[in-house]
């Protein structure tokens, strides 16, 4: 493993005091030093929270900011942060309005999400992502894999919050985005998690992991490296099968092309034209397509497709100014 | 090698359709299909054209938009663009103001710029960028290499153009840049060309290659690797000696921490924040702090960090309004 890295117990902690001191314009440190919050506390608005293990930056601490979350809490590395640094981050932005809790479909995360919001004192709703339609059940999962969809639901019902909606309305919105968005991921290489210092999984030299989670899970099957075109084309068909099962046979739709991390740019955009040229084949009208890579994996090469079913309130919403260090238009 | 690719030979054009058709809101391709424009021409001002070798992206095309450049030429990957697809570029940009080329300080690069300028109906000056303090001429480069710091040279003399420059105003002002501003960068791993399909050089498990080149070229020394803060402080003191000889020994600076792309965001912030506590340190005041990964080398674990000596003028020109893919703010 090689790593720009003082020590693995440290690592994390100077990291995010370099993030905040960056951005600093955007996000500050809480209190505890465990948690991102927005730079300036907003009024009269419900306050999002969102969190998870490290090692998928820019999620979610680069979500923080106007038009997105109020607050993030990291945990380790593929860890869960721990109830109190999740109340410790909802009491630093709470407001009247309440918290809302936006948590990707993982045990451990859910278990201290959940302990978090009894221990809060005010109202508080949640958000459960599991757009992954690679598996059901996994290795830290039982039912689906909240991944990169969870990036669409934090922008829209984000905006939707700037805009005074009730805590109860955006936890149906989030709910709503959720059940709009399909995910799924294939990976070229291994994450590496840092306190393990080797890959967490071996893929041979002409292999791939077809519906990979983003914490290395196994996905659908192990096979040979394929043409983009091919990858892109089974990856789509996956997404827009279970899709349709749920209703959304149409457009518009918002394409999120996203990179693990050991993806450059060049090949991401080259995958982007593959899944847009499925989704034309089908007459699937593009509304928008953000690429870049937003919800990672450490040292993983790979891409994760994601439709998300829109319409004009949705795109609206998807439109509002955001100001965050990773998302950052119209403000 | 594993990449997402259909074949070596449509891989460029594939993915360049892929960028144009998802930022067709800000590019648009060339009618020859080698180049990149603004999706909309802008009346009367000079217009900027850069290019270079692909496998550097978001360089140049993601900056291709207000407030930055006109147009980029790609050329094959680590391969100078062609005369005649830089002419085809300034062609189709040019006004009456004339064009001004941005060149790294490659010989490749350099020759073709300077065969396109001569071959252009109309008035052009170049910019030559050489920011890498590394080493003294390299392996295709006589003089220093042309590196990060073009990323600032293009902000700024693109918010200048955009405001009405003259041709000659941008060539100085983008001259003294250049001579405001110095790069060092770190390999943790090599690169790999896709055509070549194999690591470009061989680092051991335990080394990493201080000094190294955007393309692979051999830097300084192949030494152990480093804690993250020993790597800073190394990089930091041979950037700033520098700088110091050419008589900037103080604030404010940009500071700008480049990923080469396979470093993920995690270590880019913890450089960045020693990389920050460095300069002060010295007492130099960073005034602004761009962290991504925006000059990249495929597969490329490893860092760059750029410091660029600036004042009011300088950094009111780097805040103006920028809508490219890789770069957006305040439009």
């Amino acid at each position: 493993m090689k790593k720009f890295i003082n020590s693995v117990d440290s690592f994390l902690s100077e990291s995010l005091a370099g993030f905040a001191a960056i951005h600093h314009d955007i996000v500050a440190l809480g209190d505890t030093g465990t948690f991102v919050r927005r730079a300036s506390k907003p009024n009269g608005k419900v306050a999002l929270v969102s969190g998870g293990g490290s090692g998928h930056e820019p999620l979610h601490a680069g979500f923080v900011g106007k038009g997105m979350l109020d607050a993030a809490c990291p945990g380790q590395v593929f860890t869960s942060p721990t109830p109190d640094q999740i109340t410790a981050a909802a009491s630093a932005v709470a407001g009247e309005k309440g918290v809302l809790f936006i948590v990707k479909n993982y045990a451990g995360d859910r278990m201290n999400f959940e302990m978090a919001a009894e221990l809060h004192d005010g109202p508080t709703a949640t958000i459960v992502t599991d757009d992954d339609v690679a598996v059901e059940n996994s290795t830290w999962t039982t039912g689906r894999r909240g991944v990169a969809g969870t990036v669409i639901v934090e922008k829209i019902v984000g905006a939707a919050a700037e805009e005074g909606g009730s805590l109860e309305s955006l936890k149906a919105l989030g709910d709503e985005v959720n059940a709009r968005t399909r995910s799924i991921g294939v990976a070229l290489t291994s994450c590496t998690v840092p306190a393990a210092g080797k890959p967490t999984f071996a893929l041979g030299e002409d292999e791939m992991e077809m519906g990979v989670g983003i914490h290395g899970e196994p996905g659908r099957r192990r096979v040979k490296l394929a043409p983009a075109k091919a990858i892109a084309a089974e990856m789509m068909a996956a997404v827009l099968e279970d899709l349709g099962k749920a209703g959304f046979n149409d457009g518009p739709v918002i394409l999120l092309v996203n990179g693990f991390g050991g993806t450059p740019a060049v090949e991401l955009y080259l995958m982007a034209a593959m899944a847009r040229a499925e989704l034309e084949r089908r007459g699937l009208m593009i509304a928008r397509a953000p690429v870049g890579s937003y919800v990672t994996s450490p040292e993983m090469a790979g891409v994760s497709l994601t439709v998300s079913a829109a319409d004009e309130r949705l795109l609206a919403l998807w439109d509002a100014p955001v100001h965050t260090a990773a998302l950052n238009w119209g403000h």
